[in-house]
C-alpha cells in the first residue's frame, strides 16, 4: 500500500471504468482502483504500470487508500450490482464522503438511493456519462446530479476530464438534485434515438423512394454535414456509407448492405418515452423512434408480411432536377424534424423539472452536449442562445430562430411526408414531427369532440369555451 | 340480520358498485351490500326497499351475511383504498373464498395481490368492467382474470349480468390467470383511445380542412354508422353533432362548439402505451392518441403559439364532386386506421400473453367486446372470425379479410394523410397507422443504418444478412 493516498477511487474496471480512471489519472490525480474480480485490476496495473494508480484487492483496503472526504466513482452494472457495492461500502464510509454512480441507471433508482444514503450523511451523485469508450478516455459529456455541496467537491476533477467545447468550456455542469443527472442523460438518449430515426428515414426515402445508390448517398450526407446539419451522427452516417464489407465474398459491397435491419436498443429510449407518458409530455418523435426499432426487430414477420400484404402506391419518375429538388427538401425536412424532436425533449424536461422540483437550466444542458456526446452538433448552440435570451421559454418553437426554421422548412417536410406516404416508405418520426407542429400551433384541436364523447358514455364532464367549470350534458334520457 | 344468506356481496356503493349490485339482484340473487360510510348503504336501502338486499354496517356482519364459499365483489377506488379493504377482509375470510376486484386497477397490482392472497388460500379475481354506469346496471362487458376454479364459482352470476351479443352469448369469459383480466381491460381502453382519436381526426379534417359545418358532419357520421364503421362511438359522434347548446346565450349553437378542446384522461391509455413500450410492442396509433390528449391540454400555450408560429400550407378549393370523393376517402382512411390500431392492440396482447404466460384467447376477447363496452362494433366479429380460422395468427393483417381492407383502402389513407399534412391539419394517429402498415410490410427497413451507427459510436455490434452471429466493424483507427 502506497503512503500517498488517492484523491479519487474508481470501482469497476470494465472498459468505461478503466477509461475514466485513466482519463482522471492523466490530469495529474492519483486514482485508487478496485474491481470485484482481481484479474481486471491486475490487467490494468500490468498495462499501465507507469501511472499513478493505487490498486486494492478488497473493498476495505480500497476505502482506506482514499483521501477524506472520499470521492468514489462507481462504474458497475446498473441495478442490483450497484446496490450490492453500495451495501458493501456503506459501513466503511464517513459522513461527507461522495459516491458517484456513473452507470446507466434509471433516475428513479438514483432518487431513491440519494434519499437513502443522505440519511447516513453520505452524498450520492447520479452522473450520466455520454461518449462511449473513447469519450470516457479522452473527454465525455458528463451530467452529474445530487447534493450541490457534493458536486462542488468533485467539480474540479469532472471539469478536467470532460470534453471541451470549441469555446473551451468543459462539457459538464451541476444538473440538479437527486436524480436530475441520470434523468437528463435519459432524455439525451431519447433525443439520440430521435436523431437516428430521422436520419435513417431520410436515408430510406432516398435509397428506396428515389432509388439512389450508396455512393450517391455518401456524397449527400457528406454535403449535409458541411451545413446546418453538421453533427456527429450525420458525420458518421456519411462515413458509414463509404465503408466496404470486411467479411463477405464480395469486398466491394457497401457494408451497410450486409448489415441486418434489426434495430436493437438498451432501454434508455424506452425509459424516456415512459417518463413522457407518465408526465404528460407529448414526446411523439422519440416514441416513434423507439417503436420503429421494435418493428424492425420483427424481421421474420416482416419478410412474411412483405409477401402477402398488398401494395398500392404511386409510381414516381422524377427528372434529375426534380430529384435534386426533392433531396434538398429531405434535408430541410430532416432539420425541421430535428427541431420538433428537440422541442419535445426540452418540453419534457421542463415538465419534469417542475414535477420533481429540479430547477434544470435548459441552456446549460444544450451547452454541455456540444462536445463529447453522441448528439453533439452545431445546432445545440442555437438552443443555448434561445434559453440565454429567455430562460423561461416555454417551448423552443417560440424562439425566433426556431420560428424562422419552421417558416423556411415546413413546406418541405409537408411535401416529403406526402411523397413518402404516397410511395409507401414508412416515415413515422417525420410524420410525428409535422403533426406535432400542426397540433402545437392549433388554436382549436378536435378534443372538443373527444370531451363530448367522454361525457356521453361516461359522464366525465367537459369544460366550456365561454365560462369556467365542469359541465355534464344530458345526451339522452336516462333509463 | 336476515336468516337467509346472500349468494354474493358487494363492497362499495358508489354508482358502479350500486348498479352492479342491482343488476345481480335483478337476476334473482340475494346480494349483501356494504359501504365504508353507512349513508350510501342507507340510501340504497331506501331507494330499493323491495329488493333482495342484505345491508351490513360493519365488515364483520357483511362477511357473516354471505354463503360460503364467499363471493365478494369489491367496487372501491383502485390503489390504497382497495388494499385497505383487502386487509380488513383477510382475517375474516376462509380458504376457497373468492374476492373480485372490479375497480380500475393496474394489472401489475392485480398480479401482486393475486399471488399474495393465494398464499392464504383466498382466490382473487381482477375483473375489468366496461360500459359505464348504464352498462353496470343493464349489462357490462366483463373481463375477469384469476384462478380458473374461482372463476367457475362466479361464472353463473357473471354470465347473467353481462351484456348479451346479438347471437345471445354473454359478453364475459375467463380471460386468464392473475392480472390477465385487468390487463385486457387496459388494452381495451387503449384501443378506445385510438378509436376516438381516429374519429376526431376525421372530424377535424372535414371540419377545418374541408370547411364543413356541424349539420353536414352529423349527416356524414350518421351515414357512416350504417355501414362497416357501425359502432357505438360512431353512433354517439353522429348524435353529439345534432345536439344544441343547453347553457349559453344562443341555444341554436351546436354544443360541440361550446366545448373546450382540452382532452382529459384517466390514465388507462397511458398504462397501455407504457406496457407496449415495456414489452416491445409497436403500438403507435394508441400512443399518438394519448399524446394528442396531452397536447390538447396545453390550450393556453397553443393559443399563444397559434399567433406566432408561421403557417405555410397549400390552399385548397375542391369542387363538390372532389369534396364528396375526399369524404369517402376519409371514411376509408378511418376504417384502415382502425384496422391498424386493432392489429397493434392484438399484437401487443400476443406479446404480453407470452411474456406473462396467460394463454389469452384473442378471438374470445373480440367476442366479449361486441356488446356492453365502449368499443362495441360490428367490426369485432371480423376479428373473432380471423382467430377462429387461425388461433395462432401472428398479426390481424395476415388474415384475408384484413388484407382485403388494406388492399381496398390503403390508397385512400395515403391520399388523406398527404392532404391533411399539406393543408396543416394534424393527423398523428392516421399517419402512425399508414407508417405502421408500410413498416410491417417492409422486407427491408433502414435499421441496417441504425445498427451501423450504433456499432460505430458504441461498438454495440450488428447482425449480418449472410450469416448468423454478432459482428463489430473497424470503422476507424482506434486511438
Amino acid at each position: 500500500m502506497a503512503d500517498k493516498k488517492a484523491q479519487i477511487g474508481v470501482i469497476g474496471m470494465a472498459v468505461m471504468g478503466k477509461n475514466l480512471a485513466l482519463n482522471i489519472e492523466s490530469r495529474g490525480y492519483t486514482v485508487g482502483i478496485y474491481n470485484r474480480h482481481r484479474n481486471r485490476t491486475d490487467e490494468m496495473m500490468k498495462d499501465h504500470s507507469d501511472k499513478k494508480l493505487i490498486p486494492s484487492y478488497n473493498i476495505k483496503d480500497f476505502v482506506a487508500s482514499l483521501e477524506t472526504p472520499r470521492r468514489i466513482l462507481l462504474m458497475v452494472k446498473a441495478g442490483k450490482p450497484t446496490d450490492a457495492v453500495i451495501d458493501e461500502l456503506l459501513p466503511l464510509l464517513d459522513k461527507g464522503d461522495v459516491l458517484i454512480d456513473g452507470g446507466n441507471t434509471n433516475f428513479h433508482d438514483t432518487m431513491e438511493r440519494n434519499a437513502r444514503l443522505d440519511k447516513s450523511g453520505i452524498n450520492f451523485i447520479g452522473m450520466g456519462v455520454s461518449g462511449g469508450e473513447l469519450g470516457a478516455l479522452h473527454g465525455p459529456s458528463l451530467m452529474p446530479g445530487g447534493q450541490k455541496e457534493a458536486y462542488d467537491l468533485v467539480a474540479p476533477i469532472l471539469e478536467q476530464i470532460a470534453a471541451k467545447a470549441k469555446d473551451g468550456k468543459p462539457c459538464v455542469a451541476y444538473i440538479g438534485p437527486n436524480g436530475a443527472g441520470h434523468y437528463v442523460k435519459m432524455v439525451h438518449n431519447g433525443i439520440e434515438y430521435g436523431d437516428e430515426e430521422l436520419i435513417d428515414e431520410s436515408y430510406n426515402i432516398m435509397r428506396h423512394g428515389l432509388g439512389m445508390n450508396v455512393d450517391e448517398l455518401a456524397k449527400i450526407f457528406h454535403e449535409w454535414d458541411q451545413g446546418e446539419l453538421d453533427s456527429f451522427l450525420i458525420n458518421i452516417t456519411a462515413d458509414i456509407l463509404t465503408k466496404k464489407d470486411d467479411l463477405g465474398a464480395d469486398k466491394n459491397k457497401p457494408i451497410v448492405d450486409m448489415i441486418l435491419d434489426r434495430g436493437a436498443n438498451k432501454g434508455t429510449g424506452k425509459w424516456s418515452s415512459e417518463t413522457a407518458l407518465e408526465g404528460g409530455a407529448p414526446q411523439s418523435v422519440i416514441t416513434e423512434a423507439v417503436y420503429a426499432r421494435y418493428i424492425s426487430m420483427m424481421k421474420d414477420e416482416r419478410v412474411a408480411a412483405s409477401k402477402v400484404l398488398p401494395v398500392d402506391v404511386d409510381k414516381v419518375s422524377l427528372s434529375d432536377d426534380e430529384k435534386k429538388e426533392l433531396i434538398e427538401k429531405i434535408r430541410e425536412a430532416l432539420y425541421f424534424g430535428k427541431v420538433m424532436s428537440y422541442a419535445q425533449g426540452f418540453e419534457q424536461m421542463r415538465i419534469d423539472s417542475e414535477r420533481y422540483d429540479w430547477g434544470l437550466k435548459y441552456g446549460e444542458l444544450a451547452q454541455i452536449w456540444r462536445e463529447g456526446c453522441i448528439i453533439r452538433a452545431q445546432f445545440l448552440q442555437k438552443i443555448t442562445d434561445a434559453y440565454d435570451k429567455d430562460p423561461q421559454l416555454k417551448n423552443l418553437l417560440l424562439d425566433p430562430y426556431f420560428q424562422d426554421i419552421a417558416k423556411k422548412y415546413q413546406k418541405a417536410i409537408r411535401e416529403v411526408v406526402a411523397f413518402a406516404v404516397k410511395v409507401g416508405i414508412p416515415v413515422p418520426a417525420l410524420s410525428a414531427a409535422i403533426s406535432y407542429y400542426d397540433s402545437y400551433r392549433a388554436e382549436v384541436l378536435p378534443a372538443n369532440m373527444l370531451q363530448a364523447q367522454r361525457d356521453y358514455f361516461g359522464a366525465h364532464t367537459y369544460e366550456r369555451v365561454d365560462r369556467p367549470g365542469n359541465f355534464h350534458y344530458t345526451w339522452y334520457e336516462e333509463q
